[in-house]
């Protein structure tokens, strides 16, 4: 068991444009359930005391508490209206974690992510004050230049995933930077002041649904 | 038409070892046939005259006869003994190839490439010697470096697919070379002769079938 509290902000900003559909990708049921609740329910699984912050655009919040009273949902979560990028809506999750405490954030839309990976995660980040999940390219890499593109070694890349877990006052003090652009997970945020990103091997089923590719292996994983 | 011939050299090399299987992933089924034949069947219907030239172990090109005639798969193609590396199976495959033609090379566990894709990619290569399919990451990216990791920007990176098509003297040429460790796919080894590698848009479809979770996505593909 932890010895400070741990929070879980799950950040569902999804509005469904890449999905070629008009319900947001994190209220699209997979398995008979919205995918944003499995992700909340892997989270309890991990630890029961987990403290819920679901990070949701404002116009999308009571239609979230109508899917969790249809649903019959009782997981308790707190629910925070989201900013207008990743990045102010991680913030504003934020604004509700208290003291000393471990924070993990997490996609919205990453309903396979495993327990043991969670875990992993949150006690690499009880050690060295970070933990970003992520796996090796299966692919072969190119790296765009203004000349057009060269290959570049993939065992010297790897692929983000979500959790991204980091004590409390890392995390904050990371995100009272103005954003930049080139933020485009947690890591870089907290990076940028300075904090050394430590990794942990996350695995390829921990997708992140956003295409319609993706909506079929999560149907296949969830059977 | 092309005015050229066109040869597809379908590289199927893996022995199952990642798969967690006996079988090797090539003769693996997918909708109730094995992978090899639906990459096979794809090249097909983009050019019914394609030249298809399939790279296998030397010790499972009596299988393959086997589940061809099992299957009773009858599209025309020549069969060649694999190297000990990609790289050799490659240059084993283009010894096949005669006079002025243009190649594509295509992994052999890919089996969900589209026709339009194929099409793009041998029509680039006509024009500018060369094209390779990549996609762009949907995952944050991070370098590994000495002390690390370090955030670099994902929008400067591609992930290499197949087909990759190459007019044939240009792929013969660059095949002379000695191999070298960092050639991890065609477009590298092209690359070290001085062409410029030319990218086509690929699909997230395409996936190469290594894990078993690409297996359940392929399956559901195929349904």
């Amino acid at each position: 068991m932890a010895t400070v509290p741990e929070y879980a902000i799950i950040v569902a900003g999804g509005s469904g444009s890449r999905m070629q559909q008009e319900l947001p990708k994190q209220f699209i049921e997979v398995a008979g359930k919205p995918i944003l609740m499995h992700t909340i329910e892997r989270f309890y699984a991990y630890n029961p005391e987990v403290r819920l912050i679901v990070v949701l655009p404002q116009q999308q919040l009571s239609v979230w508490r109508d899917l969790c009273r249809k649903h019959d949902f009782k997981l308790f979560h707190m629910t925070v209206p989201g900013g207008s990028t990743r990045f102010g809506s991680v913030k504003n999750g934020l604004d509700a974690v208290q003291g000393e405490a471990l924070v993990a954030v997490h996609d919205g839309v990453r309903p396979f992510i495993d327990v043991a990976t969670i875990r992993a995660a949150f006690e690499a980040a009880s050690v060295h004050g970070n933990a970003v999940v992520a796996v090796s390219p299966k692919d072969s890499i190119r790296e765009l230049t203004p000349e057009g593109s060269q290959a570049v070694p993939r065992d010297r890349y790897k692929l983000v995933q979500t959790p991204q877990c980091f004590k409390a006052n890392i995390l904050k003090r990371a995100y009272e930077q103005p954003e930049e652009e080139y933020f485009t997970d947690d890591a870089s945020v907290v990076e940028q002041t300075g904090e050394k990103i430590v990794l942990v091997e996350g695995s390829y089923r921990n997708i992140k649904i956003t295409t319609p590719e993706d909506l079929i292996l999560a149907e296949a994983f969830a059977r």
